[in-house]
């Protein structure tokens, strides 16, 4: 991953460096690089066009390549619409080390465990907007941050149950308040540690961009195997559902203004001073109008799930924090989502009302006890950007997986295939399965993930 | 409901006045006053007490009085564990007129539907603490509350779809922005009418205690029966849930510092001022102590749903915002709910710190769509305060409702024996259905609401 290489294979002609880690640490254990494959979309030439006429070219979605572990038949594949893929996606082993203490007293403690090591499944699905940039550079970045946040907390993830000190400090007394500590699970460090990696490479991402004079951001969706559990985090509006032979189970849920209304006006609320003045930050069923003035009107502010009316006054004809619906919706009038990576540089058009205070970096993480179920060879999880969605619903998704797996359980790339059917099915095809002829101009990425190798484990110990 | 009555009622000798309307609205329309019916635990004398040699002395249930309307069989139960019962019942018929208009410009449009009347069921339990004071005012003001805000939107309640302006205003443009609404459905206006009657309710109660000296707060969860579908309104640590034959569907969440601890947190970070210095807004495993500091512990922030670890600060040692795990946990060492009605005046022992910022007036409301519903006549919701919960699961009730409901077809008291039999198990008896003796020292309150009766719109359309 050299800075050269980086430009070549992402940015023809493009001045970005390649991105550094945000708090080099020095390390005595070499920093054995995971091999990383991100699907870029390299495609070759128009074919597999839309029969509508309308429809803009598609290439032929190219097949990822055959991954580089023993994860089983995970597939990338991208859609494009564009020159450059606003989609990016990383997949990869995860190799987990434990942390180096400088302190002496920790060393004794250390020597228990010096030998763990923890090894994990990562893919990731970034969709980008206002250009490739972000989404690349979160292509780049986001597992060596999640590597080293993992790495800081790894002797609690592999103990039984996280200590309260990582050192292994303990401290007696007679009085309980002291004492009783509360039941943290290996689990909540990772998810901890997935939380702070997102905030991590938001950071990288921003300095990176700023550095180069580039501009835009990402959303990320990103699926960590580890220990017989599978962690989705996801920050924007890309999914993940587990599909099994009598289930469908979201993994994730979408971030947009509209599901993250009321945490946007409260805090336009606690911050007025973040609309400058320029937009009212309460919600109407429409915008606003002279002619509504003085009139009582349907209305919800930050504290409201449910309706009332009141009288317009001259500041709710303001443009409203957050406008439109469904796909429509817009924060500030110009975001569609509310929580990813990158756009500190991002300000509504004319004005210098920053959308970052908005937008999150922080992922809601969902875990799967993989462990737990009685896995069935053909339980999968996809994982895609919300070019899938936007066509397809979670049953017509499990539809196709049911209805393609059975039929192809000799075919080693079928997990690929199914992936390439899924973005087929979103290309205005009238003989899918689905029969309506859906028609998808987004970039589109899915990963298809058969759970049944990640089912035992596959870590070190 | 006059102020001699009041006092009499439920404060022998307690200096309370009646509450008073906290707006009072000119309305040509007599105000036709709900019966009201409050449990308010008239217990006689010791009895049926537990067995268990350390058990407080708990007093014989007294069955609640027939309900004055036809909602069914609808019973509340007070176990006492002291002199003045801090938990506190209502029930009884809403009356919704329509809401008078002082403009002219509104009578024509107004004539159209002045005949529209709507009738809902209205049941509600209050847990108070620091007294019952506020829990009494709450069941005496939180439906006139609730009437006046829906009589405020009924004619959007009554709407095929609630219009975009109350007055029946239309604006005529060309520009799709100005033209094209949300759909906004009639039971967003009746949640924004409860999420708004519990603030007023608040308002009330602050206002209240504060002329009468008195002190203290409560939870609230209120249930209301309208147009086909059952609202249920939360503030506090008490439940609903729904029992059927296949199905147990809780129809409530409790709000405590455990499950609030991000908004709290957030509040805090917000507003450092708010801890006066005096508390750490981090959460750690345990209280930490000074052989603590310099190490890394396991903490969270408000941001974080996982852990992680970080080195202790001096700053760290401080109390916690929120403190101790499940029954204990308390905010600002104080309050064990994070929402409810009243404790304007509360602030942290020894301080200036106000338990109010953090603590929220504002309920969760969940829509319950009977009409959709394929009844049984023994579909019932259980409504509890937290006590009954306290030792009693969901599936312990629903256990409970399944095994008593059927052997008792032909006793027409049989859910005031449910709610009776309900609060016995909560008492120690070992010979119970669930057979563990288990023991509750809280005040309980127990609704029994048959759904069957309010499968049919008994309002007056």
């Amino acid at each position: 991953m050299s800075a050269g290489w980086f430009r070549r294979r992402f940015l023809p002609g493009g001045p970005l460096p390649a991105p550094r880690p945000p708090r080099p640490r020095a390390s005595p254990v070499p920093y054995r690089r995971p091999r990383f494959l991100r699907g870029s979309g390299s495609g070759s030439g128009p074919a597999d066009a839309p029969r509508r006429p309308d429809a803009r070219p598609v290439r032929s979605p190219a097949r990822g390549r055959a991954l580089p572990w023993n994860a089983g038949y995970a597939e990338i594949i991208n859609a494009e619409k564009s020159e450059f893929n606003e989609d990016q996606a990383a997949c990869g082993q995860l190799c987990i080390r434990r942390c180096e203490f400088g302190a002496e007293e920790d060393q004794e403690w250390l020597a228990l465990c010096s030998e763990e090591l923890l090894t994990g499944h990562y893919w990731a699905l970034f969709d980008g907007h206002g250009g490739p940039a972000a989404a690349i550079l979160a292509a780049n970045t986001l597992h060596s941050c999640l590597r080293r946040q993992l790495e800081a907390v790894v002797e609690g993830v592999v103990a039984t149950r996280p200590p309260m000190h990582l050192s292994g400090h303990c401290v007696c007394t007679s009085d309980p308040q002291f004492v009783e500590e509360k039941g943290i699970r290996a689990e909540d460090l990772v998810i901890g540690a997935l939380e702070s990696a997102f905030q991590e490479c938001d950071e990288v991402i921003g300095r990176e961009l700023e550095a180069s004079g580039q501009v835009g951001g990402c959303t990320a969706l990103v699926a960590v195997s580890l220990q017989g559990k599978l962690y989705v985090a996801n920050a924007g509006d890309s999914r993940a559902i587990l599909v099994r032979k009598d289930e469908i189970r979201p993994l994730s849920s979408e971030f947009t203004p509209e599901t993250e209304r009321q945490r946007i006006q409260q805090l336009a609320f606690v911050y007025p001073e973040l609309l400058a003045g320029e937009f009212t930050r309460l919600e109407f069923p429409r915008r606003l109008k002279g002619d509504d003035l003085g009139q009582k009107v349907l209305f919800r502010d930050h504290h409201m799930r449910g309706w009332s009316y009141k009288c317009v006054e001259k500041s709710d004809l303001k443009y409203p924090l957050i406008h439109g619906q469904g796909r429509q919706a817009r924060l500030l009038g110009t975001l569609a989502v509310s929580r990813g990576l990158g756009d500190h540089q991002l300000r509504v058009l004319d004005t210098n009302i920053q959308l970052k205070p908005f937008l999150l970096s922080v992922p809601q993480v969902t875990v799967l006890d993989v462990d737990q179920l009685e896995l069935q060879e053909e339980d999968v999880v996809v994982m895609a950007t919300d070019g899938l969605w936007d066509v397809l619903s979670n049953e017509q998704v499990a539809q196709l997986v049911r209805s393609f797996l059975p039929g192809n359980r000799e075919d080693p790339h079928r997990f690929s295939e199914l992936a390439q059917m899924l973005i087929h099915s979103t290309q205005g095809k009238d003989d899918g399965p689905t029969g309506e002829g859906q028609v998808s101009y987004d970039d589109i990425s899915v990963f298809v993930i058969p759970l049944h190798s990640q089912g035992q484990r596959s870590d070190g110990h």
